[in-house]
């Protein structure tokens, strides 16, 4: 019997360095890959998303669309993939339909083949338009589920769910574990129910590592039926990242499943990433494993977010009385997925209550969680602090699917960005504009002058090297006021000779 | 249904800081977490070994003795567990047979509950003696099986050999992945082979977590009935270390299996060595996974060795010939499993086989495996070969087992040990020098000036911090001669200003 065949989606392009080295890897680091990559066999190659869309215009003076279409032309034979927040695009707010359909229709212009589209709220309605852009591309769209873990979630919710997703049109499904909280048995439950219900729909597993559980959870998903599994190749795997790709292979060994995966590509692969990444060393996180995310459910780059909050406010001793509140606003929020923007969101609140008093005090974001305005959440949310939501926002709570409230917007977005220096005339413009509308100006600006890498660069790295070989703690030139008595005091520089 | 007791040994007081820390921690950055481990709910707490017992004499000033009587007093609870190398003891020759009952019954007198008992040939005559001793004194004996992968090594292999362990008298057995070698499907079929042959007989599993793939292979192993396994607090996990026990009980929830653990406990050791960690920094091991070993079958600590013999060597760039020669020896050698101490003898010998020719010139060690004075491997050792070493080393082969050739040597140990300045005139100091007789005698003459850590004091970690945060590379005042001509050269001191 020919063992079942597990697709593998490689994220190291994406969210492999999104989550180690804070997305800034500069498309120059990834060519040299590209080829072996390809040549691999993945079912997938995630390559583009809202982090990496930013940190191009923001930290690497990088065209995100042109880092796509070096993605098409250097991955020829590969399924490029990239997630998508529904109607959020790859922003921070709802758009406009119209924009959710240009963005769409460009990004598969460019190259796209697989959107994952998905809702911090697991809100079906904030999905629904992404998809029928999808749709009408001819691209795959693929509906995703977010998982977390709280009184009200359920197999059955999921299961359910999952039904929505694929009347929606959804081509194939994904259950998306982005704060590591999956375990083995509710990931076995989740996609058998799936596969039970809905017959042979293609399911794939995305989860992070830092608890140091997911790789069996992916194990049982695949033992339930899961067809794909995301990865990063071992050099930029694990801690905060996600399982290591080869590692996925050497696991299935001998098991009746396999990746089909070409591991002297993945050696290769891995090298080339072993090498770039100590230039992003300033950049790293230093979460190895966190096994504690599963107890408080707070995922753990909320948890610093929550930490430097406090710190800021002089209020460092209160991070556990915080961390106590969490739930509480959570569930007052009737229980949403603690994901961007959502995290933040009830983070910030429950940092107000405990320093203020509870609800004394809402943010916006937190007020429009309350009123409805991010979509439907699983729980009804608290009455009382709707109420005060509602009073102190002036506005009223709503029920239809938000973007249904707004207004069209591409003409103005094109009128917009027509006016900044430096735009270009394209869809494409428009859209980097629609998306970040702070950064893109700047950027604009600045373009013409090129990628500018914020690695360290070869040489800087051959430096440090030497000078931790010959034990001199120095690696540049430091000024150092020397004084030798009253009155005798000089700067001077020193550097290793 | 209450869910199936899956019994855990946490091994951070030995293995866990052996494979991270160089084996460096001291007994005193223990202490702390002791009472949390006692009441933790472990099955069993390993601390005491070959490589923590050389570290106490080597770098510590510490008598490992007496940190197995602060064990016992500490861990009042729990079964405290060592790793015992058969015939070898805790050293790196055979020793004749009282020498072993000796050192047998001294460990248990000291407090000793449970003695995991390998040889790294598996062979059975190299584990009998100390076996028996362990029986006669009351305590736990477990009989081990070394796991590693070659043509020769199957499941219906190490099935037999857990029935030859369990004829010698094992109350237990251990399966153990010194090198991260086990996957989950020869780790569910090896578990369920020794279950169905011999019923149910305890059997732990031990795995390393270089590879990626251990946590599943234990799941496996749990699946098919395996009753404990090793693990190793998060904060000291992962890498060449172990899977982390917090880990494997978040991996449990809900799978009708559980470890019984109180997670507030772990999270207090957790925390514990999580500030412990970083004073000794100076000792970590940089590898964070390496799934390589599985193709290449050589365990991470191996390869590291290999290519610094090479570079001494001025031959750095053979390491390629070199890994592919290691399989070639190891065939010769009739596939002994590569651990200490053959991992080394089998590395030694492909570097001179590589750099001198095939087998032109042989390590007196390798002769000796050649000739069965390590015992019995699992396949024929090449003729050619063993005739050479015949011929090199003037020692005709045998087949009986290695200790029956040595002399009766108790009295004699105890006559030069009573030689030695510092010496107590106990038989635990008569063990401490049969086992280390280099580094014994300069150990008794310092013994007095008690421990003396390898670790950075908070103080320095303090100022390494606050170096750090602000920017500066120098931690302390360093004094350099500056000369700014003939004649005028100054000696001045450069602190932080």
């Amino acid at each position: 019997m020919s063992p079942h065949r597990i697709g593998v989606t490689e994220v190291v392009l994406r969210d492999g360095h999104q989550s180690l080295l804070a997305t800034r890897m500069a498309t120059e680091d990834m060519v040299a890959a590209c080829e072996d990559i390809d040549q691999a066999g993945y079912w997938s190659v995630e390559c583009w998303g809202g982090a990496t869309f930013d940190a191009c215009i923001r930290y690497l003076n990088e065209d995100p669309w042109e880092r796509l279409r070096r993605f098409r032309a250097l991955l020829p034979n590969s399924k490029l993939q990239m997630l998508l927040r529904g109607q959020n695009l790859l922003g921070y707010r709802h758009y406009e339909d119209h924009v959710v359909d240009k963005f769409v229709e460009k990004s598969a212009d460019n190259g796209m083949d697989i959107f994952r589209v998905f809702d911090a709220l697991n809100d079906p309605r904030n999905m629904a338009r992404a998809m029928a852009a999808v749709r009408r591309t001819g691209k795959h769209a693929q509906g995703t589920i977010c998982y977390t873990i709280s009184p009200l979630h359920t197999v059955e919710g999921y299961v359910k769910l999952a039904g929505q997703l694929l009347d929606m049109g959804a081509e194939s499904l994904c259950l998306k574990d982005m704060a590591a909280l999956l375990q083995p048995q509710p990931a076995y439950d989740i996609i058998r129910g799936i596969k039970e219900r809905y017959g042979d729909v293609h399911i794939a597993v995305h989860c992070h590592s830092t608890s140091g559980v997911t790789m069996v959870a992916l194990m049982k998903a695949i033992e339930a039926g899961a067809d794909s599994v995301d990865t990063s190749i071992s050099s930029l795997s694990l801690g905060p990242g996600h399982n290591p790709t080869e590692s996925l292979v050497e696991m299935l060994e001998g098991t009746g499943y396999d990746t089909g995966l070409d591991m002297d590509r993945l050696i290769q692969i891995r090298d080339h990433f072993a090498r770039i990444r100590p230039k992003y060393e300033a950049f790293e996180s230093s979460v190895i494993v966190d096994p504690d995310i599963l107890r408080t459910q707070i995922p753990g780059g909320m948890l610093s977010n929550l930490e430097s909050q406090l710190k800021a406010q002089g209020a460092g001793d209160k991070v556990r009385e915080v961390m106590d509140e969490v739930p509480e606003v959570k569930a007052a929020a009737g229980h949403p997925p603690l994901v961007t923007p959502t995290s933040q969101i009830v983070g910030t609140q429950a940092v107000f209550n405990v320093l203020m008093g509870p609800y004394k005090r809402l943010t916006g974001e937190f007020a429009d969680l309350m009123l409805g305005y991010y979509g439907e959440t699983i729980g009804p949310r608290d009455p009382e602090v709707q109420e005060i939501a509602r009073a102190q926002a002036k506005k009223d709570p709503i029920t239809v699917r938000p973007a249904d409230l707004l207004e069209p917007e591409w003409d103005r977005l094109v009128g917009e960005a027509a006016k900044l220096r430096g735009v270009n005339g394209s869809d494409e413009d428009v859209l980097t504009y629609a998306l970040f509308p702070t950064v893109a100006p700047g950027f604009f600006e600045t373009r013409a002058a090129g990628p500018k890498s914020v690695a360290k660069t070869e040489s800087q790295l051959a430096a440090e090297r030497e000078a931790k070989a010959r034990g001199v703690a120095l690696t540049g030139p430091v000024k150092y006021k020397v004084s030798l008595g009253p009155g005798r005091t000089h700067t001077v520089q020193v550097e290793p000779a």
